[in-house]
């Protein structure tokens, strides 16, 4: 029995998020199906990264067990054969010989999309402009008043470290502890366009889009730097800002331990003009 | 009576191109009715440049006629209202108070979207990578073979200058003359993307994307350089690469003279990562 890992991309408008529910349509499903296709027969995936209706990928990755034997670029080929063009394999690679395990168990020493993960890499990519664009629709978040990018920059400075994210994690998420490590939260301006950054040890649910709506309370002016640490301290997430929409959401790698080799793609698809 | 320029985008993946046909919706359907709907009046338009199903506008310009006093931000917020979210009006400006003429008529001295046009510029986005990214479907064409940079420059080379570009028109095109002044072929690689960028006196029907395949094949080193030149003094449309995907390809800019005053928006709104 072989584990195979894949890089998986998706543009997360027309489906509802990643995981398979009992309502709508997910990536999973078309993904698993697709598999099933190629590989006559049913393999169960796990993701890295459960993603929400209408966020984005460009570096998913994805696990699941086989005793097919196939070139990696067979498995890429042939599983994009099946899928919609919203939804495309990027690379596959073989990480591991393994006895089976029954789904969703893991052993030690086993490579694990979820469990092997050693951070999680998001961009926020929002359009800052007074009128909005067409061709970012469902691409980009958008936010029409004026934005200090400075501003923001010494607010995401107090997210960096250990902390208790309770003030940005929805009401239903599943996580065991609220509190992660963040590693980097970049926010850096092209034009019109405004990139955040943000690599943690995990995130909670919601918690990139709530931690952008709060940046941007802080680039309007609206809050100083320093309601980042304050929201952090308090824990209470009806202080904070609300929700921002998905649109311009993406996850955009999973960085793990170089022993498994997986490829580091370089997400760099969307060129300036 | 006065004469009104707007600024339009749109995403050309939703629409069976810009002008108004008997099958299939088109951008100026909807344009037109949001106009009507906005304005309680219904005004035709004329458009700069008529673009086919699938291509994109960043920089449409499209003009009408009215006797209704509005701010210029009153058109583009009013407008914007009524359209869907694939489309959007950019900017409004009032270039002439003039009298009255029939629908399709021009006087000299006049402003008008195609008539007073000095050039215009196409971008062709195309992505070159072994596999197909599920984010750019639609927005880029694809191309799984290694392409040099460098062979396509020299062959874009031979495209500047007045040329008789009969072998890059479609059969169905309806210009009154194949000979246009072409004034810049940008090709620039920014990682897996080149970016294309034509600026001409004007184009004939599937020029660009009819120019695109060509210099392609001159990329993978099918053809020479000199081929882009020997089929333009060949004039034979059934020699040069076929009509290249249309996915990749957007209307840039408009360029007027500077008398008008239009704004001369920068299409940056898309950024590197």
């Amino acid at each position: 029995m072989k584990r195979i890992a894949l890089g998986v991309q998706y543009n997360g408008a027309d489906w509802h998020g990643y995981q398979i529910q009992p309502h709508g349509i997910t990536v999973q499903d078309k993904l698993e199906q697709a598999i099933q296709q190629f590989a006559c027969a049913h393999l169960p995936t796990t993701c890295a990264g459960r993603t929400d209706a209408g966020v984005h990928a460009l570096g998913q990755v994805v696990h699941f067990d086989t005793d097919l034997t196939r070139e990696t670029h067979a498995w890429v080929r042939g599983i994009n054969a099946f899928l919609p063009e919203s939804i495309g394999v990027r690379w596959a690679r073989e990480v591991q010989e393994l006895e089976p395990v029954a789904e969703g168990e893991y052993r030690e020493g086993e490579f694990h999309a979820r469990f092997s993960a050693r951070s999680r890499t998001y961009h926020y990519l929002l359009y800052n402009h007074q009128v909005r664009s067409p061709l970012l629709a469902g691409r980009a978040g958008f936010c029409h008043r004026p934005l200090d990018v400075e501003l923001m920059r010494a607010g995401a400075a107090h997210l960096i470290g250990e902390h208790d994210f309770s003030a940005f994690r929805a009401a239903q998420c599943q996580a065991k502890t609220p509190v992660k490590q963040m590693y980097e939260v970049g926010v850096a301006r092209h034009g019109d366009m405004i990139l955040f950054t943000l690599r943690a040890s995990a995130f909670l649910h919601h918690m990139v889009r709530n931690l952008v709506g709060s940046l941007i309370y802080v680039g309007q002016g609206r809050e100083q730097p320093e309601w980042m640490a304050e929201l952090l301290a308090g824990r209470d997430r009806t202080v904070a800002a609300p929700t921002f929409m998905p649109d311009g959401l993406y996850l955009a790698n999973i960085e793990y331990d170089e022993k498994w080799g997986l490829p580091a793609e370089a997400a760099s698809i969307l060129p300036a003009f």
